[in-house]
């Protein structure tokens, strides 16, 4: 790609490379399920890293880092981590759901080819906080950037990607010797599939279902009428969507 | 695209494809300075949402909500929040960069065709916090996971956006009515530019530079060394990257 074409304000993506981009969006998934034993070559886990080190970042701070975590043992231990985080979790869902909420997958820890650790660095730009003074918590959103990129590009190489998130953090640290000022943002299961599901795991289980977007679109203030042309569109643009599944 | 294909897992996306999952990733920019008058049309605006709507969310939760804003008066409003942020802010910054600091364009509030707030509503999922109940702030996550889609697409697009985080947040949900468990994660400015910056405004004005990757990639445990061989990796992709440029 040329700085001219950049330059020509994207009509450097033709109507193929938006789709494509759009397709990695509505095809990724939340993995657990479909992990297969093969190695993932270090040529694309480079790839993934450096799309998520391409994220936005507050004061360009870039605060993440990543920990690529291989050892078996080691990943019992967070496996270990995650069954106990579930058993806390398991009173807080309600009593009627609580019997699916044990059937599903929520985790592929040490059957996916790796498990990767972003985590926030939370000194990274302590001397000048642009845009943190007032919203400090900005570098843990400029990290959860940097995880999606990751995703989506993992979807795109056809990579699956599961976010563990049922898990004790502070005993995560511990486990990952992750210092005092530096958060764990995101602990994924990365690694080949067999398949990538129709539709999120929580769909297909009867958990939950997509909302009805332009429900979820507001004018002017919260809860503010209006946008019927835009939520006409958002109608109009999800039917063609499904149409296109094929 | 056929569900077969979606089966694959992953041979779906051919290197075209992939490229330009990437070229989203790498050329997407924080806009502030390249606005045009244009309109963006509902058709386009639809399509940026609904890429935000099929984010990941924790639970299947999907706690995001879209306010649009396109009343003048009311974006002035909302930039006098920011010039009033931007002063109490200011001192934060070390003493020999708050020259720059003051020179940079940090957002483009009134001069973009619209602006968007995505909010994350922490209740929507109380009855069953699946994944939220060590860590409640998966849902301000899930949202930032929405904001990127959002980004992404709109490079994608050729419709800029940048994220204004210098805002004094209870300020900006009086100003825009959001309810008290509602918490606003992203002011967007959305339009049409006249360029994507090569660059990162930031790296391009000195404030800072892109930090070497294989430094940020640990192994096993934080500052744990190893991984040399996905080190060598990302430093050959990153010049690989920086040829393919043109």
């Amino acid at each position: 790609m040329t700085a001219a074409a950049i330059a020509a304000g994207g009509d450097d993506f033709d109507q193929l490379a938006r789709d494509a981009v759009y397709r990695a969006m509505f095809t990724r998934r939340d993995v657990r399920s479909h992990f297969v034993p093969d190695d993932l070559d270090d040529s694309v886990l480079a790839r993934l890293i450096t799309a998520a080190h391409h994220a936005p970042s507050v004061g360009y701070m870039q605060p993440w880092n990543f920990i690529v975590i291989r050892d078996p043992g080691r990943r019992r231990e967070v496996r270990d981590l995650f069954l106990a985080a579930r058993e806390q979790e398991l009173p807080a869902i309600e009593a009627e759901r609580q019997a699916l909420y044990r059937k599903l997958k929520l985790e592929g820890i040490c059957e996916s080819a790796l498990n990767l650790c972003i985590t926030c660095d939370r000194q990274r730009s302590k001397d000048s906080p642009l845009g943190r003074w007032h919203n400090p918590e900005m570098d843990l959103y400029s990290t959860v950037c940097a995880v999606q990129n990751f995703w989506l590009a993992a979807r795109a190489e056809g990579v699956g990607v599961g976010w563990v998130s049922i898990i004790e953090t502070e005993a995560l640290k511990q486990l990952l010797s992750i210092p005092e000022h530096v958060t764990p943002i995101a602990y994924l299961c990365v690694g080949r599939v067999s398949a990538f599901a129709p539709k999120p795991d929580l769909e297909a289980h009867g958990w939950g279902k997509r909302l009805p977007l332009p429900e979820l679109v507001m004018s002017e203030t919260f809860r503010g009428a209006g946008e019927a042309p835009l939520k006409s569109a958002i109608e109009h643009y999800g039917k063609l969507k499904i149409m296109s599944r094929g």
